[in-house]
């Protein structure tokens, strides 16, 4: 990637990932929406006011830097070693953390883990140890690489646990060398976003430390204007990719759905009703144990406060270019001993399942993705920490 | 009692309760708020919208008779054969069901469960029996009984599994003798079930059955306004009794936590911030694995949507007459190595643990009841029916 390095450098539960561009580039970003933010959530909101270019990004995994004594002196000390080792401003550097809240940061290991991170940024770039250095409990690295013509887009993640509208304790920075003015990139991140980020779920609890960045630096000399709508797309396509892998990895994960609401009679309709969907615990044990039990799935959708007749409905699930109507005109299908519970017990057992619901109320559709609990997850949580 | 008979009987799977008041009984009742309602959910819904006294409620366990083909059919068939044993109008009964949704009821089971279960209530009263017999994943049976002077006040309820506010797959029935007015009594269930039963949660689901009756038979011939303060306390204890029993008996649950939101700026923000932290999974599994995590309380606080200033908060914990501020004035008092964290982990061991949460930002104050979530909550809910 043209004018960008990244690399990281992880060891035991501490990782350091920097990301630098050589010219200043054009930043955008969006936050967690909790009331409680962790300090460099606070740091680059106040930075992100003052200007629209920065240069380098750090990151540390271990510690959220959240709610803790003098989280905003580490946060700036964070701030100086990288801009001190780069030769840049203090102010052209942003921050981000995830891992423990309210714990003091442990400043000598993250000092540490900086330098090295450095150390190996200045040998090259390596997308899979940037990705490495900033997972916490996840269990794979994620990024990709994508290319419209001349221009490219790299995006890095981390998610696994609290992922949750709105975007709950995961981090992604998203580079390329596309030629954008601020006001483009910040429309065109929020609305990816949303479509993506804001539109999975692993256990409905909201981060203090959720946050996107996207570094445009203008190296291809690409003007986005010249090739919006592949690059829209393009982007658009890094989004979700890596919203999906942040599923996929949710805590104790063994198995992905993606629910699709039909025929809502509005936009918001459509969103609630896939949102309870995705956060049904009932939903999600069902899936885990492979039961095709549309009346939780149903259950979910009459509390979510979408407008709807459950007598007109259709519940209909699709896994692996096999599907079947659970449910059809209101009408259970999948009744004991049927052809098409038996049918939809083989595609329950698919590593991802489609599940659409049609309310015919209306012309708006929406989807979100989830995960299923497992007994991992439970293990997972109640053994992080102390 | 004077004038209710009651029993239940159930084998394998399917229970069936009666209750029985040998004159017209005032009654009240309050039902699921979600869109999708089971059948005699709706049924007594218009029954009670007719007219204000009833004779006998018949409640099934082991289908919860909801979106099933016939299922009205199947609810006034319950009315029916009640009716007839009892010797009264059909439309002096009504119907509660819970169990799986979405199966046709059995009605050969069902009416064999119900003449046996008349068969005891010929035989005489059993609290035990009636409430076993309505028991799903339930593992005990929940009742209670109060005095008020001369007035006897009786509570029966089920939960176990999706309980959430509002009042998810819960059913609960009070008895008393007291001569009431229909407003009167309407009036204070109402405020009752929104103290007690719309607090409680155990995994965030709202069932389609929900349901609480209260029957007032005017038998003690005391009347309701000349005891009205005493009643009413009792009346609240019997309901918080009851629900507190439903979250103890939460689906896997192994501790209960009482969440103390003081010091807020309105009702709705006390409200919205103890059932965020109840229903976080990152609390309840936090709550499970006894850590003390006051970080995920505070980030659920957070995102409730609550408004507060978390630089300013205490958290305290508390149970067996010992307490600990985790958070002091917004000072993490907890923190790694200190001697609060230490008497916290200890706080966390015990079965029951007081969450208290001082927002101080206003006047109002609420509490809320959940439990934890544990491995056998995944357990039960990835295999439950099919």
């Amino acid at each position: 990637m043209r004018g960008f390095k990244f690399n990281g450098y992880k060891e035991g539960k501490y990782g350091v990932a920097i990301i630098y561009s050589e010219v200043p580039a054009v930043t955008s970003a969006v936050f967690t929406k909790n009331r409680v933010k962790a300090y460099p959530v606070i740091l680059c909101q106040n930075l992100l006011k003052k200007k629209d270019r920065f240069r380098a990004i750090v990151v540390n995994s271990g510690n959220a830097n959240c709610y803790t004594n003098n989280g905003m002196e580490d946060a700036i000390k964070m701030q100086e070693i990288v801009s001190s080792l780069l030769n840049i401003n203090k102010d052209d550097v942003l921050v981000a953390s995830t891992g423990v809240i309210g714990r003091k940061m442990p400043m000598d290991i993250i000092e540490d883990r900086i330098k090295k991170a450095y150390s190996k940024l200045k040998e090259g770039n390596s997308l899979e140890d940037t990705a490495k250095a900033i997972m916490t409990t996840d269990t794979f690295p994620k990024f990709i690489e994508k290319k419209v013509g001349e221009v490219k887009i790299i995006g890095i993640a981390k998610g696994a646990g609290m992922i949750h509208p709105n975007m709950a304790t995961m981090l992604a920075f998203i580079l390329t060398d596309v030629a954008i003015e601020k006001k483009d990139l910040d429309k065109l991140l929020k609305e990816c976003v949303d479509k993506t980020f804001n539109r999975i779920s692993v256990d409905g609890d909201t981060s203090t430390n959720d946050s996107v960045f996207v570094m445009a630096n203008g190296l291809s000399d690409v003007k986005y204007k010249d090739i919006k709508e592949k690059f829209d797309r393009a982007f658009l396509e890094v989004l979700n990719h890596l919203a999906k892998m942040i599923v996929k990895d949710g805590e104790g994960a063994t198995k992905v759905m993606e629910v699709i609401v039909k025929g809502a009679k509005s936009k918001e309709d459509g969103t609630k009703a896939c949102k309870a969907v995705i956060n049904s615990l009932l939903v999600k044990t069902a899936l885990f144990g492979g039961d095709p039990n549309w009346g939780r799935i149903l259950a979910a959708v009459g509390y979510s406060g979408a407008d709807f007749n459950p007598e007109v409905v259709d519940i209909a699930l699709e896994s692996n270019g096999k599907s079947v109507y659970l449910v059809k005109d209101g009408k259970v299908l999948a009744d004991e001993g049927s052809e098409e519970l038996k049918k939809a017990e083989e595609i329950m057992k698919n590593d991802e399942v489609k599940i659409i619901i049609d309310l015919k109320i209306g012309e708006f559709e929406d989807k979100a993705y989830g995960c299923d609990l497992s007994y991992e997850y439970v293990r997972i949580n109640s053994e992080y920490t102390t």
